[in-house]
């Protein structure tokens, strides 16, 4: 395990058996400790809660409290987006280190880490992964296996982070923040915001027969609305723009008057085509 | 068999024998030959198709011409929904007779069948199960294997369909056309609009990213997306004012201002939470 984890530390230009911090072990932080311990590093978390359960789990080595992380040779900040942007800020960060994150919209963090001292590489991520359950009781080591996560820096910086990521089963993509925030715009913002709002509206009804009369489809289109606030506060006011703007595009094509409407389901039947051909 | 299927038929108020009728064998229609035909029935298949393929799998004895559902005990018009009001205008059902649907909307179904003859006994019918892919090559004789399958009509029409749904594996649920046409427009109408409008709105934007930044959530809220227009255009037609009213609704709750948001999150779990009590 030890010379696992030295090998691994070298690759982020650090030396051998520099440990992996993890700061904020919910769903998405703990299930990368659990992950990342499972392939042979030395991970270290640092949380508000009490992460003695993780520890016995030997998902993570030891918990650390904030200020140590600067000790580490990378840092996952696995918080929602304000606490990323707080993080970055406030957390001690050091030259040589490597410092990435998984919030859902990534300019404004890339904004924030302009600031970090020189010599700390900083590279923004978000895995496409996740679960309406948040904390550390619904994390798994498998929770990105398979998953894209996509990486937003530069070449040496994403070529550090890109190990990691294998290691954690997930495929790496590279994008530049401007076009990674205006395609979740339409990929993930909105389809939380109109899970949630049919959700909502349902409740409002309170019509006795919505759940019996809930098809396989239309549970589908629900699933993300069990998804909590604490994380989408953040996400939906640091993209609001872009989601405002998909959100009146897709109304405008929903509201269309049947005789345009057929042009709708035909565009939408190419992209879903071109999806499944894509997933296989 | 034969005994089996005059078992069945005696529920329907037929002689032994009397076989089921299922008017158009796509998706619907096809899976409910098949499942028929599984559990002991003589079942009869009419479509503008060559239904050889299907008397070949033993899902029906045998392609009829309309004219010859007169014959049947029972009969299933398994079309979309211009389709039904067609049918229930111009076949010459007679006394005696069951007639159903699966027609997405029931209030104008039900109307239509105000003007069949009398005796013909008129249950209208909605299965909450389907697929995004069309016609028999999608069917299966499981398809409705636990999914609830709503009915409107009086008390002998729907205890005399009851057993038929039974033998799919389905759950009958009676309610009002109105209370169905209201509902559906919020769980199953909308959501089909909204993932196509989502679709067809990413299939525009043309973002080489779209497919690699789906992540799993997003994956499930546009799955609808694949189904085709020709069921969706007289659904949504019949059911206009309902669905528009919903959208409305929604993208209202949508739009709201962040610190609206978040009563909407609370709302939506709140919804999803029962949603889940009721699943299990």
């Amino acid at each position: 395990m030890a010379s696992r984890a030295g090998a691994r530390a070298r690759h982020l230009g650090e030396p051998a058996g520099a440990p992996l911090a993890v700061f904020g072990c919910g769903l998405i932080g703990a299930s990368a400790a659990a992950g990342w311990s499972a392939a042979g590093h030395e991970v270290w978390g640092a949380d508000r809660r009490d992460l003695a359960p993780l520890v016995e789990r030997g998902w993570i080595a030891r918990q650390v409290p904030v200020e140590a992380l600067a000790e580490a040779g990378a840092v996952l900040l696995a918080l929602p987006v304000g606490g990323i942007l707080g993080a970055l800020r406030r957390v001690p960060f050091r030259a040589g280190q490597l410092v990435t994150d998984v919030g859902g919209v990534k300019a404004p963090v890339l904004g924030a880490a302009r600031h970090l001292p020189v010599g700390v590489t900083f590279v923004g991520g978000h895995p496409l992964a996740g679960s309406a359950a948040g904390g550390y009781e619904a994390a798994s080591p498998d929770l990105f296996r398979g998953a894209r996560w996509a990486l937003v820096g530069d070449e040496a910086g994403c070529a550090a982070v890109e190990p990691l990521l294998r290691d954690l089963g997930a495929e790496s993509l590279r994008c530049a923040a401007e076009e990674h925030d205006r395609v979740v715009a339409l990929t993930s913002h909105l389809p939380q915001l109109l899970a949630t709002a049919l959700a909502a509206e349902l409740e409002a009804r309170d019509e006795p027969l919505a759940a019996a009369l809930l098809g396989p489809g239309g549970r589908d289109f629900l699933r993300l609305a069990a998804s909590g606030w604490s994380v989408w506060r953040d996400v939906l006011e640091h993209n609001r723009g872009a989601v405002e703007q998909a959100l009146e595009a897709v109304r405008g094509r929903a509201a269309a008057p049947p005789a345009a409407l057929e042009e709708e389901f035909l565009a939408a039947q190419r992209f879903m085509r071109r999806l499944l051909q894509n997933s296989t």
